[in-house]
């Protein structure tokens, strides 16, 4: 029986158009972290399994992770997230490493879910890190890089949104405003996290049954939303309005305006699903209507490096996904189109010396040209279709007179022109550009 | 308990430096390729186990894959290699694709083995390979991608010697020259596989082991011995000498000699482990005595497209692995001495207005600049030291009189000199390297 030809499940071939697409997408974003001074790292894609078990939350661990024993009897998993793999890096060396660190990676993750657009079993992601920093200078900087990463794609602020909340707020809310356990604030804060998945009545209900009956008769359905209707911080009620959360978020808020960020707000449903935030949280939401996913998320963990023994480092950071990345780009108009890089195909007639065919190849490639030939021996008509197939603009057209005169033939495929082209004219032609 | 701070075994952490590094080797290599006309491809690092059982050999299925079942119940395995997968793209798009075709990727390989100099459980390999050419003028172009590939880390030829043999002269040898069995063929092909591996007695007394009487009368084992000390096609004995697998391989070695590619060689004992190769098969080793390991080797398969219920394609293709080509530069003196991305570390002093320094920093940014600013609120020299522990050149001092005056001191922390600038000139000294 045939193989099958299909990727695994979930997961995508990226065939050379694809692969453009990503270098292209890869390439701006180093090009706007590097430019705010990060430096790229990169590690393994299995980590043992105990990494995910202390923070990453529970639905992630138990459903959602690629994990297996390996031969030696170790319990693996391919990474689903990248940032306890940095935390684990960073305390290696944390006496060595000079703060403020700034790092990033564009690693592969696994998760095991049903696949739907934007979320894929297999992706890509930008991971952003500053570790050192306990002021907000640092929620700042992350949120500045944010903007200047979509805005490095031609973005303008109209097509996306930046949403922030603060732990700390939510904690005042729930622990404090609403009087719930740690236990309760765990579950309904879970419940928020999916707030936008169902519908209104369904989430007060599920709210409603993690509830004593005091704290129902204390009004704490209403009061939480209450909270989660506001629009901004001063919608919230008085009691809330007044916490150190709730002055430090609109800080940071203020200052995201005066740095020219005018389209930060924030987001009281905002939760972030991972269980190691402890300050300020932030995701960037796509304004087209046909998009309603988070595009990128992250906020401060100031607790995860000192789980490997070490002292604490303050840190914030944040992931950015390839596939909706890509997606709100395609919605918004906003990718280019992408050409090939071969610059020449190199096609024969007659009867050639292909020694000689070789080594003007070889001069040209030495000439920073990318070209490919054509050895197939087929009729010229087949070598310029399969140039054509390939999206590749220049044919040349090589046959023992030509070799003989050094005199070639350049064929450009989109316009249909020839014309006649010495070496030094050819070079000249295809390094213009 | 704390967590540990290692990468899994066998697996390595890449930190800015190490990263710096891989990105620097990955950039020639793609260079290199791209000049010849390939493109970048991408797959899953998760395919199906079936995948590997048709082609690769035993002993990577059996014992050296990290194999699983997913939580839906499918066999899978993190891709040990590229060939199979490469194939199976091909096949899914047989007849759109323009040939010939090439294509090329670097993906990060897997194996189960015990972790050694050059080997360890996760590698990155770069993967080239042309389909649909069935003549030697295939092989050509990928020997001379290989010596390009050295050359462009300006290797010079006594560094590296390319190795060549072809599966239809060992199988001319082992089933007409010695009349093996098919069966026996295999098993002696493997123990040739790793006759560096093993003593010469040994060896001798494995294939010994596999022989009928009759075979052992006719002196099969000496045969075998005349043919694996050949130094050059022309040593083999006559009978050998004589068929066409020995022409064709004479042939490929003269038009090698013939395009300036003097370091290429038969060699008698060269097999490749993977039992997919059908014709010429190569290698390159290191000329330096301290490494003895193979750097990369490809050939011939032309049959594994075949295998997807698609009409076959003639195939030729080689990996090369990171990590030996990482110990041949360094053995070499090949490396070169890489430099941190940011151009500048932008420090504070005094009572300095965050919002204006941001700005400052957001203009250089725009200028093409790469710009860490020091958020930390410390003493200017430790920020200094920072930067100098980043290995970043210049430092910006910039204070309230800075600001004001819009000139500052631009420190050089190799030479220790400072000079004033004003913006623009700060932009100048940056943007001419």
């Amino acid at each position: 029986m045939a193989l099958s030809t299909q990727p695994y499940k979930g997961a995508r071939d990226f065939f050379p158009e694809d692969k453009r697409l990503q270098k292209y997408l890869f390439s701006k974003l180093r090009q706007t972290v590097e430019s705010f001074g990060y430096e790229e790292y990169d590690a393994p894609i299995l980590e043992p399994l105990e990494l995910y078990l202390a923070k990453s939350g529970e639905e992630i661990v138990n459903e959602q992770t690629y994990s297996f024993t390996d031969r030696g009897g170790r319990e693996v998993v391919i990474r689903p997230e990248m940032t306890p793999t940095v935390s684990r890096m960073v305390a290696a060396r944390r006496q060595e490493l000079g703060y403020p660190l700034r790092w990033y990676s564009i690693p592969n993750l696994w998760r095991y879910e049903r696949p739907q657009r934007g979320r894929l079993r297999e992706h890509w992601q930008l991971n952003v890190d500053m570790f050192g920093v306990a002021s907000n200078a640092a929620e700042l900087e992350m949120i500045t890089i944010v903007d200047a990463i979509y805005k490095n794609y031609d973005a303008t602020p109209d097509m996306y949104t930046i949403l922030l909340n603060s732990r700390p707020l939510i904690n005042d809310v729930l622990l404090g405003f609403l009087a719930l356990s740690e236990a309760q604030a765990h579950a309904v804060g879970k419940l928020i996290d999916r707030i936008h998945k169902m519908e209104r009545n369904d989430f007060i209900a599920k709210v409603d049954a993690v509830l004593t009956p005091e704290q129902r008769a204390a009004e704490a359905v209403e009061k939480l939303l209450s909270v989660l209707d506001c629009q901004t911080t001063q919608d919230l009620p008085t009691e809330v309005k007044t916490k150190p959360s709730v002055v430090e978020l609109e800080q940071v808020l203020t200052q995201l305006q005066a740095s020219g960020i005018a389209n930060a707000r924030y987001d009281a449903s905002l939760m972030r699903g991972f269980d190691y935030y402890t300050g300020i949280v932030f995701e960037v939401a796509d304004t087209h209507p046909e998009n309603n996913r988070s595009m990128m998320g992250g906020g401060r963990y100031d607790g995860l490096v000192g789980l490997f023994g070490v002292d604490p480092v303050p840190t914030v950071g944040f992931g950015l996904g390839d596939a909706t990345l890509a997606n709100f780009l395609e919605l918004h108009g906003l990718l280019p189109a992408l050409t090939v890089e071969t610059d020449l195909y190199l096609t024969t007639v007659g009867e050639v010396d292909a020694g000689l065919v070789q080594a003007l190849a070889a001069r040209l490639r030495a000439a920073g040209c990318a070209v490919a030939v054509d050895i197939s021996d087929r009729k010229l008509g087949d070598q310029l279709k399969t140039a054509s197939k390939k999206g590749i603009t220049y044919c040349l057209v090589v046959g023992p007179e030509e070799l003989a005169s050094q005199s070639y033939s350049l064929k450009n495929l989109e316009t249909g022109d020839s014309q006649s082209v010495s070496e030094a004219e050819l070079i000249k032609q295809l390094t213009k550009a």
